[in-house]
């Protein structure tokens, strides 16, 4: 895209050949222009769109931009957008602007089409149904090939996808055909005995992300919608299932690393919002860290009498919190993409443990050799103090990934998004684990009272 | 899926309802049922399979359980189930086969497949060349759509997609039609006035990933892969899109907790591959945090002449490396999405200090009326730690969160994956810094001599 030839154009108020240069770009990258535009460059950009192009690239656009350009439009430009919208993305554009907004949107939109969004603005966030589109083809069993492809020819044009069609009787779903089926088929058969009776479906109110999982499983490039008597209500497309699977990938990483999670994207998050996003687990986080300092509290006559002890603190927790947190993460993968039931735990916890005395005998010598290194000659017994880190290691590797894979299960099992178990809640309580291990063990080691 | 019905079904060798039954389900759940039987189960039911969905049911097997089928199935078995694979699962499926398990498969292909094969093995890994399908429908300029039609009659049922088909001319790509202009445009039409000249396509050489986020961007379902000569070789489509994304994502998060990724899935990888692919991270991290240790035993006077301090190391690391964690993670998804660029990088810096100054407010605002409860007539001066507490913890959070957003884009910009410096590797420089600021604050604060 070349930003530079479209800013000349429209400083020097070429409007026609900006127009044609316009028309050479997909709707996706013209919304990613016209956010990096001024406001009053932005409008002048949308108009000279054409009808199809700007409502395509109105559903692209960020809320904040959708607003602004809602403000500047007329009624009857409104209107012509709102026409030409996949049903899908006005919903979408509805639930996301303020009331007022709402009010002037509807206002310019036809009774029918309004009747259809009132019908899709009743499905709960999330749910396929507030995902789905209304315009699929539907086809009568007793059609034949001939007639189904006429109708397509007549009605697809309309219709986000005419790949995968729908054999519906008294609005029950009944079979899939597909378009190959059909160029592939003779033209007098009818559509009962080419369509394939054994259907993949989703309910209006299934999890859209179990929906995304299921396209994204089969390979479909859309499925079938239906309520709760089977009649068929509308279709999720494979491209509005990579957006989710998208979103809700985003949403997993940000609950993973501490950070409540937004619809809105990073730049389009203001500092107050990220602040706030931030802060509620933070003040968790380190309100719970007291009780690790509690355990050091408890010990610091062990500290006092030899203070070298200290010093390895951070080494333990640090390794103790990233192996709770590999554990955690695999395992919350793992739930995510379907390989992990609840059912596995044992296995998991087994499977778990072993790998934990492998890295911590691991982990136990390589530190053994380092503390003989350092502290051979400086101190009266280093070999102790190896011994006393490498039982501590092992114990803590272990505890620390057994609760990084237990935790994330559980939280599955009592209806919890298993990823809030991640990396810091883990970890936060894997240092108090490991503080109270290591001193436990060391101050018996060397005979120090607590 | 009914497992105990087929099971039940297997242990009578009721082989025929048994057939009757599998003919029921989808290849991929009829591949993972054949995980969790045993071995000479597995053999049966899959020899229970129709040709086309045994074929298309191993295309979905993992690695181990192929290779176990392969050795167990027949010559003329075996060369059924490579003529019916798509070429681009055979290609994958060779990929991961050990060499003389690869030498029998290419022995049961027929000579004119496997030049096929060779020529897509010789893509690098992850290259758009290797997840490619060459079986596609090309249509030539002057063809008209009723010739069209006909030619997608004719060869259409043994390609992977229809949708969309590409105009070539001496195998340049030269347009696009997709079957919804075929079926809408009258019947004399060429191709040449009904394609769409305006191509979105990738080059062999492309990161998948990359092809993957342009099919997910434009919504497409397929896209032409072209060599350096602009000639068509194939195309990409978009199940195959959506599993590399899902690959590409379990590979970052396994890289960001500190786990070397592998294409395997939890329970397909050993115990000693785990704990290989941990070690390594958790090695280097253990070894660093030899530095805050260092720290520590720096200012090991001013614990032993003041205890107390030492209770709140484990607030404020935690506290940090949770907040520099928190910045990373979302650094990096934005890069993975695409919204942030290494160009971005003083944006980001502004925006991340200024949430970092507004949390660390709140935290030590929090934290100070904490310590005044909990210390009041515990200590002499408890307003004092409240106060060094609170300074650390606003420079804590401010550095942390400048270096979890920094790191990855400068990661980003020379080239190495941004996923690598997450929340393990952070925390322990965090950890480091920590302790250095918060002991140079106190020291002098309560005028301790280090």
């Amino acid at each position: 895209m070349e930003y530079e030839k479209i800013l000349d154009f429209l400083e020097a108020r070429r409007f026609k050949q900006l127009k044609e240069e316009l028309a050479n770009y997909y709707p996706v990258d013209i919304a990613e222009l016209l956010e990096e535009v001024e406001d009053k460059q932005m409008i002048i950009l949308f108009r000279l769109l054409g009808k199809e192009e700007g409502a395509e690239t109105f559903a692209y656009m960020n809320s904040d931009l959708r607003e602004t350009l809602i403000n500047a439009l007329t009624d009857s430009e409104l209107e012509e957008v709102m026409d030409e919208m996949y049903l899908d993305d006005t919903v979408d554009v509805l639930e996301e602007m303020p009331a007022n907004v709402v009010d002037r949107l509807l206002m310019v939109t036809d009774e029918d089409t309004r009747k259809q969004i009132n019908f899709l603005l009743q499905y709960p966030e999330d749910s396929a149904g507030s995902v789905m589109n209304v315009d699929y083809i539907a086809l009568r069993p007793d059609m034949t090939v001939a007639e189904a492809i006429l109708k397509i020819r007549q009605v697809g044009i309309n219709r986000e996808t005419i790949y995968t069609c729908y054999v519906t009787e008294k609005k029950k779903l009944i079979g899939v055909v597909d378009v190959k089926d059909l160029l592939t088929s003779s033209d007098s058969r009818t559509m009962e005995e080419i369509m394939d009776p054994n259907i993949l479906y989703a309910r209006t109110t299934d999890d859209q992300e179990a929906v995304a999982g299921k396209i994204r499983k089969y390979g479909l490039v859309a499925i079938p919608i239906v309520d709760h008597e089977m009649c068929m209500v509308g279709i999720v497309t494979v491209d509005d299932a990579m957006l989710v699977m998208q979103e809700e990938t985003t949403e997993d990483i940000s609950i993973m690393a501490g950070v409540a999670p937004n619809e809105e994207t990073y730049f389009g998050t203001n500092v107050f919002q990220h602040a706030k996003n931030r802060s509620v687990w933070l003040l968790f986080l380190m309100l719970s860290a007291t009780f690790s300092g509690l355990v050091l509290d408890h010990f610091s006559s062990v500290v006092i009498a030899m203070p070298v002890l200290n010093a390895f603190v951070p080494m333990l927790t640090g390794t103790g919190g990233n192996c709770g947190s590999q554990s955690s993460t695999l395992i919350i993968r793992g739930l995510t993409v379907g390989e992990i039931q609840f059912r596995d735990i044992f296995k998991v916890i087994f499977k778990e443990v072993r790998v934990a005395l492998l890295v911590g005998t691991f982990l136990s010598l390589v530190n053994g050799i380092r503390i003989m290194i350092m502290y051979q000659g400086k101190m009266d017994n280093p070999g102790l103090l190896a011994l006393g880190l490498g039982i501590t290691l092992i114990c803590t590797i272990v505890m620390a990934k057994t609760i990084g894979c237990t935790l994330p299960l559980a939280a599955k099992k009592i209806g919890l998004d298993p990823a809030i178990m991640a990396a810091p809640l883990i970890t936060t309580l894997v240092d108090t684990g490991t503080t109270l291990i290591y001193f436990t063990i060391v101050s018996r080691m060397f005979h120090l009272s607590v």
